[in-house]
């Protein structure tokens, strides 16, 4: 257990690293920021910064030197940049949590092996294995590179009529995973914290919209089943198990409807605080950040409650020319990133709103 | 109005500051704290930090040049320090918000000068003009330092038998009041918030009690009369427009029973944040400190709605070593301030309890 005065290490100066230095400020921790970016975000409310790259070996055995536990914000971390920090601090979450989110096709392989359903996947290596994939799969299918996407990017659909090989161009012909398609009916997610003693909380299922390959909305309660809810935190939890993790946990799992009742497919884990958690800081009791400030530094997990019907809104680019008149709304809680630019498909903010209370 | 990425300066590294700093940052502002002490708790979540005195001119021209509004978190700024800074960028609260404030004779007299009711009080500068204070006010009495007192310190009760040469004596022989003593019911205080446009919010009445004379609770909803709280709140309104107040400031207040019907002394005004208002971060629709900065900045004011009963416990010196029962407590909101050492009557956090809703 760290006491309050302990310093977590961030890989990663992004907004996930900015809402977690905000909410371990208020449990006594500091944080100390390590991103190779001299403008990340994250440093504006952080109490030390390390500009450095990922593989930067004096530049890590320095920030190692003054962290308590090490943690991060993205689940590309390169692998020895973790084996690195693993080796002179707690690595939360472990490395094989990385390991096992950074391919998609071992990721799947996973999820899989839990006896957990997924969307049905096979690996692709080159324009034949794509062809016999195709051939398996049936169209339309999503040919995803193994690593390094995110928001869509590193996709392509394969339709009716797509050449295999036109798409494989697309994605670089990097090493990659079909995905068949899955007729869902809505999108959610998981998001729940693990404690380095196996304790568990999950909070209530988010509903999610993308829009673009990117979230656009977050709802909850999410419209599921009480049974298809307690399901998929089952999975998430199962997830985290097989993951032997430590820390909040996203998974996005699709809605399908087969012979009338809802079942799930595991569509994607995300080993750390997530956009879909967002909506936490103040609709749950104890927010996501909060809760994986909690669970890296061994301390209990708080209650996450949900505290009523709450929405989420990214504000995407240009979205953020809003902010005069969502300052002025009432009951619309604002968070902006910090980020000086506003480029198309960049995340710059995001404002939930609750569903009023009876006092409003 | 400020646009998100401008820059807030903060006299003051404290932890009123810290908590200003951690509101700013969700409305995208960046914060340069300053302050002479070089273990600032503020600086752990600030984006720029100047270590200088206050009447260190180059120090604070230079800050002035980064700082888009100047603001503080004590009333004490000094008054060359709060000129100079107001030559160069709007300073919120005003200078006349510090003058009237920073002299309990002067602050007292604006109060009245309102035609708002205090508790009787009477100037002193030596042991006789104490002597004739004493006759007409009796005794008990509290003989205060016009200036720089804070948390009871500066302060001397003369009760029947006390001499009054050793009481001018204990308080350093300073510019003093002497003000009668009020047999008051409750203390309760207004918090409050004032745009530049002149918009007005309040938060409900905060009931407080103190114990040597720090606060150590704050309940809300206070048990005054609902004409009472509406008195409370109209006297905090004329003392914010008197001042030409732009940001968040304190009311403190006694309840006295006159005749069966409760009636208000105002006791102190605090031109900034303030502890009995720091159950409003989980209390109210819009904390206190995320209401400052939007005041200070030109925003709209927020909702100061009530969410529901609540209780905040400051933790003072030693109560800070239960941080373990209290992490562990569902639903103890938990504030720790990052101060390295626990002495004796210093705040290191408080903790706020909501009445537990019904999912909980």
């Amino acid at each position: 257990v760290l006491a309050p005065g302990s310093t977590i290490g961030i890989l990663g100066g992004g907004q996930l690293a900015r809402m977690l230095a905000l909410a371990a400020a208020p449990l006594g921790m500091k944080v100390h920021v390590f991103a190779p970016e001299e403008d990340s975000v994250a440093f504006d409310v952080s109490s030390a910064r390390t500009v450095a790259d990922y593989d930067d070996e004096a530049g890590l055995a320095a920030f190692a030197g003054t962290i308590d536990v090490a943690t991060y914000e993205f689940e590309n971390v390169p692998a020895d940049t973790a084996a690195f920090l693993a080796e002179r601090v707690p690595l939360r979450p472990g490395a094989r949590a990385l390991a096992v989110t950074q391919d998609r096709l071992v990721e799947k392989s996973f999820v899989r092996d839990l006896g957990v359903a997924t969307a049905p996947f096979m690996g692709v290596d080159d324009v034949a294995s794509l062809e016999a994939a195709l051939g398996r799969l049936g169209r339309p299918a999503v040919l995803k590179t193994r690593r390094l996407g995110y928001d869509g990017k590193g996709q392509a659909v394969i339709r009716d009529g797509d050449g295999a090989a036109a798409a494989f161009a697309s994605i670089g012909r990097a090493p990659a995973i079909l995905e068949g398609f899955v007729a869902f009916e809505r999108e959610v997610s998981v998001v729940a914290a693990r404690g380095p003693d196996g304790g568990f909380r999950a909070f209530d299922v988010c509903e999610n919209e993308h829009r673009g390959g990117i979230l656009a909305t977050t709802t909850l309660p999410a419209r599921i089943a009480p049974e298809t809810e307690a399901e998929a935190v089952s999975l998430a939890r199962r997830i985290a198990e097989g993951l032997d993790y430590v820390g909040v946990l996203a998974v996005e799992m699709f809605v399908v409807r087969e012979g009338g009742r809802e079942t799930l497919r595991v569509n994607e884990i995300a080993p750390r605080v997530h956009n879909s958690g967002h909506w936490s800081i103040e609709g749950a009791e104890t927010s996501q950040f909060e809760q994986h400030i909690r669970a890296v530094c061994g301390w209990p997990l708080g209650p996450a409650t949900l505290r009523g019907p709450v929405t989420m809104h990214n504000l995407i680019g240009d979205d953020v020319t809003a902010w005069p008149d969502l300052a002025a709304e009432p009951g619309a809680h604002l968070h902006l990133y910090g980020k000086r630019e506003a480029r198309p498909g960049r995340k710059m903010g995001h404002v939930t709103r609750l569903a009023p209370s009876r006092r409003d």
